[in-house]
């Protein structure tokens, strides 16, 4: 039974990734983990979150009357709210550090004011209102972002708003011929693939945040589904995209499937962060409805060997031959795996395993989508090649396993970070020469940084797994989980860890980020990303369509 | 036997693209048609062209003597020419109205000396060297630009250069692993292919100017192979690309195979025609080198049915079905083709499909390429397709002949030209749903503008043949070529068809062009498909990397 990518969740608390569940929703077996591992009690309760923020502890909105009086004109059938709730819920994305700022109730910033246009022609008098006014614009989609790419900073603008965008989630239009989609931008995951399955079709843009994040949201941010080895990522998947900027609209592709008539400006809005004006419509490939699935899961004498495999198969192996889904855990995040899942399927697995010289497996899993018996033949081909490479067959219930639960990581780190459990992600891409290369210093970077907490306790217990989940013929993605108990400054902990992290993956000609994006996060590292003049580039876009330099200030460049 | 792309020829000629062959290229079946249907005479004799413009034709230099040593400082193993031979030969590219100016002695510009770098990091000191002495510079690779791309216009500048990057043609460096190549980028696309070959792979990226033209020179244009179907256009083969510029140099990929550091920069130096700087390195992506082809023809009884097939190929094939070769002619292509080739053959063809309902046939053609046995079972799957739209086999000949003269078309408008005919090509691209009506409206307003003659002779005869040649899941291009006889002013004669099919392409609501560029030809039309903003972007781009505006002026906006 795969995951429902049309169940609707609801939306995100201020303080976490989903509502409180009572009891928690951490499973036994990765309880028995925490406990062994890192030393976490076991039967730690798992509490209640705290109680919203009120007024009481909110700034007061520096928006005067005027300045209300304008955003509600041009804001329409669109509403400005000065809840407290509202300014809470829109004070930060869902890095694990604004967590746990949200849950101490010290924020980075909070908006003055929450703006939610509910027509797509209010965008642009609301940006006209906050260019008079000398307000700053944060575009608020899902909220889901995980490098401080919503955090309501005002630059050196007077007061700053969260631009709400989730009202604006139509279906415009649907192609059949074209095989495209064009939807309002703040159309979240579940609603969109929902809105599509009605007609017999996907977008099959699947991320871990899929539940929350809008399609504007992964345009803005160059996202890459869990599919996208097979489907694209999203800067593949897009055909037309519209930006509403302080200096008008930019409407950009859509007359043809490709041109020669310049430079493809989609791509300088693609990735833009909100930082060049509102993403208000994109027009998206769209594929025939998933009926098919295969699954597959192979376990590899070592990450290198699965490696070798998986790059084998997208350069030698036919269209087709990868798996839509392929993802190649290290031996540590296999090991982890294995531990937290049933006993007496997995000791018959390691038996199995042994017996073919294998001890500390690396998993690889793959999910073939489709629409009907292809599924099984892509998936025969690949087997042919995966074996040649010294893969053993693994059972398919790794593979479902995943597929069931792929969506269950953040609120996982919701309930981690309840008990006092430090754990966040992050990830990188390099070309296959560098591989190998970059993972063992990444991994190494975050062990080191993790050990070396304050007083120099470097025993401390953590845990540190990588996979391999977005390849393509001339690299792969390296996404990490990091996991240890908490320090009395956590946000100083993950902030070691990441700069440790950060040096790794420069110093191994990697890029900073695969699919997490730029936000503030990664700001300071993105000169060595694209040189000063690609950075300059940026600044001169952003000058000529957001003179004032309203959109979302602080981030990107 | 196909072309062998790997094939040295020689440099084109200032007049047109290939040397003179005594007695003409023109085949026997092309003349027959042209006397049956056109009224040329089938006689005419093929004239040699005539002689190279020398000192006397050429107005003198207006680099005074301390820019020219400056220029020569700068280039260092470069060489700068101030030849008339030289200097006639880079007044202009090979779009048909410059051929007709260039032997009529009238170019539109000549520029004052050729500058040719001999080594990659001579070209940032000749910029500078231009930025100081007011020069402007228009990088000249293969000179294969069919929109005025390379005409040595000087914009405000006292007076201009072309840059000749053939001599930086060195493959810099082949990554087996990752599967790529970096080349310098003024190679031509013979050599390219011959030292991938070396090691065993090729590009795969083969545009019809393929003999001339330069990497550079396809990255700068948004370039599309004719085998694109299948291996992706030059935008989608780039993994990184170094682009000089009057600020310094912008390095860009190379990292990862995939990013969401911010927009992807790449896109703005692809397509930028020389007008940001000048691109000097390339890494491509590689593929294993061809070393099977499968070859199929099946006739349809109407283009639209061709469409359709295809169509059904691209979004409900599996992956790899659709040729990496696809193209469908239109009726009117598929007769004239017909007309020239050997009678008995299409004769018994003819009945063949008569017997079968099809009187006026559109002809497919489709390259299956690959390395093994591969190609046949992709080829086996795609039969189903089109046979179940109504397909009919047409034996292979037609795409082995295809495969064979693909490089010929050039040679023949350099004869066309000599012996009085008009002859030119024009490209777009729509999404299928609107497909047909671009297809009527582009051909029907090149068959009125080439009928409207002045004095209003309605009746002159000429063919207007269309085809699409390259496929995407969302559409495909249309590609035209005209024939008629030349009119008093030929240049007139041909901009009042172009005008005319710019129109309509525009009305249609297709791009106005798929890759063929902007140049100084479409610059006019480049604020319909982009909006003014767009263009103000582009300028505000091209102002931070090139603030004199020495980079060939007048060209794209």
């Amino acid at each position: 039974m795969a995951a429902d990518i049309t169940a609707s969740v609801p939306e995100s608390p201020w303080w976490g990734w989903a509502p409180f569940t009572p009891g928690g929703v951490l499973p036994a077996g990765a309880r028995q983990v925490l406990a062994e591992r890192l030393g976490i009690d076991p039967d730690v309760e798992i509490a209640p979150p705290p109680p919203p923020a009120t007024a009481a502890s909110v700034p007061e909105s520096s928006l005067g009357a005027e300045a209300l009086g304008a955003l509600a004109a041009a804001a329409g059938s669109g509403t400005v709210s000065q809840d407290p709730a509202d300014r809470v819920r829109h004070a930060a994305g869902k890095h694990t550090p604004d967590l746990l700022r949200q849950r101490a109730g010290t924020p980075l910033a909070f908006p003055d004011a929450v703006v939610s246009p509910g027509a797509r022609d209010e965008v642009a008098p609301i940006l006209h209102a906050c260019s008079a006014h000398g307000i700053a614009v944060v575009p608020f989609g899902g909220g889901s972002s995980v490098v401080g790419g919503v955090t309501p900073l005002r630059g050196s603008h007077s007061a700053v708003i969260a631009l709400d965008l989730t009202r604006l989630d139509a279906l415009i239009s649907l192609n059949e011929v074209d095989r495209t989609a064009t939807f309002e931008a703040g159309i979240r995951g579940p609603a969109l693939e929902r809105a599509l399955a009605d007609h017999g079709y996907t977008l099959g843009h699947i991320p871990q945040s899929h539940q929350q994040a809008t399609l504007g949201g992964y345009a803005a941010t160059r996202s890459a589904g869990q599919a996208s080895t097979g489907y694209g990522a999203i800067a593949e998947l897009i055909t037309a995209i519209t930006l509403e900027t302080p200096r008008g609209q930019l409407a950009l592709g859509g007359r043809a499937p490709a041109s020669a008539a310049g430079p493809d400006l989609k791509h300088l809005v693609i990735g833009s962060e909100g930082t060049l004006g509102v993403i208000t419509e994109v027009t998206v490939a769209i594929k025939p409805r998933v009926t098919h699935k295969t699954y597959g899961a192979w376990a590899f004498p070592s990450f290198e060997a699965g490696a070798a495999a998986i790059r084998a198969l997208a350069q030698d192996g036919g269209a087709g031959d990868l798996p839509d889904v392929c993802r190649l855990s290290d031996e540590e995040e296999t090991e982890l795996t294995l531990a937290q899942t049933d006993g007496a399927a997995v000791r018959l697995l390691r038996r199995w395993l042994r017996a073919r010289g294998i001890e500390t497996p690396a998993l690889l899993l793959g999910v073939w989508e489709g629409t009907g018996s292809d599924t099984k033949r892509r998936h025969k081909r690949a087997v042919r090649i995966l074996k040649s490479h010294g893969g053993v067959s693994a059972t398919t219930a790794p593979a479902e396993a995943w597929d069931r639960g792929r969506f269950g990581s953040p609120r996982l780190r919701d309930e981690l970070l309840t008990i006092g459990v430090m754990v966040d992600t992050l990830e990188t891409a390099a070309t296959w020469t560098k591989l190998a290369e970059t993972h063992t210093r990444v991994a190494e970077a975050i062990r080191s940084a993790l050990a070396a907490g304050p007083g120099g306790a470097e025993t401390r217990p953590a845990a540190v797994q990588g996979h391999i989940s977005h390849v393509y013929r001339d690299g792969a993605s390296l996404y990490y989980t990091f996991i240890a108990g908490a320090e009395a400054d956590p946000i100083a902990q993950y902030d070691r860890v990441k700069a440790a992290a950060n040096a790794a993956i420069l110093a191994a000609g990697a890029t900073i980020t695969h699919h997490h994006a730029v936000g503030t996060e990664h700001a300071a590292m993105l000169p060595a990303e694209i040189g000063p003049l690609g950075v300059n580039v940026l600044r001169a876009v952003k000058h000529e369509l957001d003179p004032a330099g309203i959109m979302n200030p602080g981030k990107l460049v």
